[in-house]
Formats: structure tokens, sequence, C-alpha cells
């Protein structure tokens, strides 16, 4: 797999809220920052952040400008993550976003904190993805709504590490994911 | 390796602060809330935030006390992460009370974003630690000052992905490391 023509999508909208009714969940300057250091680490093509509303991408493209304009050595550090960020509305634009950047359609991945039946594996997708961009997807809230789910190519089996809980934070999630596909650790 | 037996130490003092100066870094929610998420995730025996400042630690375990006795079910999720935590002014009490709880002292490994001399890679620790209890220590700010290190049975090697960065989020990073030694992965 080629890490310049991986990215990771952070899906806003829609998404279920805690009371299964279909939501866009707000912007966290956390998520934005953590993600973007985190696809800075693994080399990625970029991290699209993919919001239905338009106020909550101009608050997000104001952020960047703000760490676009800061001068010292942590906002140059943050700034070398935070180039990687592109605003969308939902996952088809972003989807448009990266075949436009690499030159052909990329393979859409969902993931889930819940197993879903014809899940492929970690190894599948780290063995022969590669060929081809690829936009990993990621739910913000509890996750997807299942129409998000039937437009994409496939979905990622779920992290689970036998423990019985899974309610990771999607930061945490996409960095274990990343490092699963890319970090190139051999156990 | 035993999850059980496993247990990650936040040190937030003595660390560097961005002028290479010792300092105690300041608690936040958020590393509270993620790594006790990651850590139940893992299934750890405990997360041992460690404060040289007491009413620091006075502040954690008011929020511990918030949390305990709120309920709900984003609540209840909380907990039953937020029950790992355990205080400690530093490493060496974390190491105490990791040794009373397991009935035998840990084998206690310092992480660094910065590769240094004589750390042991990830495969090994992952294949050998597994007969006694382990404490993963993490440091905030710019890191673990020396005489942390120094006093440690050891240091992991550090993430490095190839990219030339390595400004990951503690939060993340402890993620990536427990998943590396006990997420049953293979790739």
């Amino acid at each position: 797999m080629t890490p310049a023509r991986t990215f990771v999508a952070l899906v806003h909208g829609p998404v279920w809220n805690r009371n299964h009714e279909r939501i866009a969940s707000a912007v966290t300057h956390l998520d934005l920052h953590d993600i973007a250091r985190t696809a800075r680490t693994y080399g990625l093509g970029g991290y699209l952040l993919c919001h239905p509303v338009a106020a909550q991408r101009e608050l997000v493209a104001r952020i960047l400008a703000h760490w676009n304009e800061t001068e010292n050595l942590s906002a140059h550090r943050r700034r070398e993550a935070l180039r990687l960020v592109r605003l969308a509305p939902d996952l088809e634009a972003a989807r448009a976003t990266v075949a436009e950047a690499c030159g052909e359609p990329p393979f859409v991945l969902a993931t889930s904190a819940a197993s879903r039946p014809g899940a492929v594996g970690f190894r599948e997708v780290a063995g022969h993805v590669g060929a081809r961009p690829l936009l990993l997807a990621f739910g913000t809230g509890w996750g997807m709504c299942d129409e998000v789910f039937d437009r994409v190519d496939a979905t990622l089996e779920s992290i689970d590490v036998g423990s019985g809980y899974n309610h990771l934070p999607v930061r945490v999630a996409v960095a274990i994911v990343l490092d699963r596909l890319l970090g190139g650790f051999e156990r």
C-alpha cells in the first residue's frame, strides 16, 4: 500500500446519535488536530473532513487559516499536519476529491466499531489494496448511518481484542487502523 | 502477555516543556478519558496517573467521583473505563501500586517518541514479558526527564513509521503501543 494514496475521511453526517436518530455531529477541535497528526505520521495523502453543514465547514476553514498564519515551532508542526485537511459535504464528495487528487477513483472502505457481515480483514486490505487509492471512512457519534455503508465498496473488520468493550474514541480507532494497515510493524 | 497484568502509567512529572525545562504538566480531561477507554478496551489491569502535585491528583479524584455518581448509559461506559484509574505521585509510587496489586514487582518499560540507545523491540516485549507484570510508562509534555528513564528497567523502541514526523498525541501513542503488544492482530 502506498501511504500517499491512502486517505482518511471523518464522517460527521449522517451519523446516529445515542437515541438512534440521524444527525450531523459537531466538529471537534480535538479530532481535527489528533487525526491530522496521525495522518501526517503515517504519510497519508489527506484527511477529508465530511460535514453536511456549511457553517461547520467554514468553522474548520477558519481554524486551518489561523494555524496557517501563526508562526512558532509548535504551529509549524501543527501546520504540517493540518495542511492534509480537505473539506467535503459528504463521503461521496470526499470520494470525488480523492479521485481527482489521484487520477483514479479510490476504493472506499468503511469502518465500524460493531462487526458487520461481509467485512474484510485487516490483512487482506493491507496485502491487496496497494494498487489502488484507498479512502478509509470513520464515523463520529454512534456511527455512520446505514445509507453510508450501502454506498461504500466494502467494510473493514472491527477492532476487536476480545475484551467485550468497544468504545474507543474515533481519533484512537483511526490510529489503530492506520498502524495495522501501514505501520510496517511485524509481530 | 496477560493483559490484566499489564498497566499503563501516564507521567505528568518530571517532564520537559518546550524550552527543555523540568515541569509537571497539567492533567487533561481528555487524556484521562481516552486512555481509560483504551486501557479498558485492551483489558489492562489499571491506568496509573502520576502527578507530583496533590491538588492535581485531587482534581482527578473529583472527576472520577463525579462519573461514579452519574447514572446513564454513557456514564456507565465511562465508569467502566475510569474505574481502572489509580493516582500516584510519581512512577516509583506507581510501580509500588502495581507490585501490590500483582503480588510481584512489574517490569517497568518506558516509552519515548525519540529513539533511545538500547531500546527493546515491540516483538521482543510482546513475546517475552508475559511471565511478569508490566508497567508501560508514557510521558506528557515534551517527554519524561532523563532521571525517569534512569530508573526504569528498559525503554521500548519508538513508534517510527518512516515518515519523519513523530508528534503523535500521547493518547494516540498509548493506543498504538497497546495494539502492537496486545492487539492479537497478525499481519
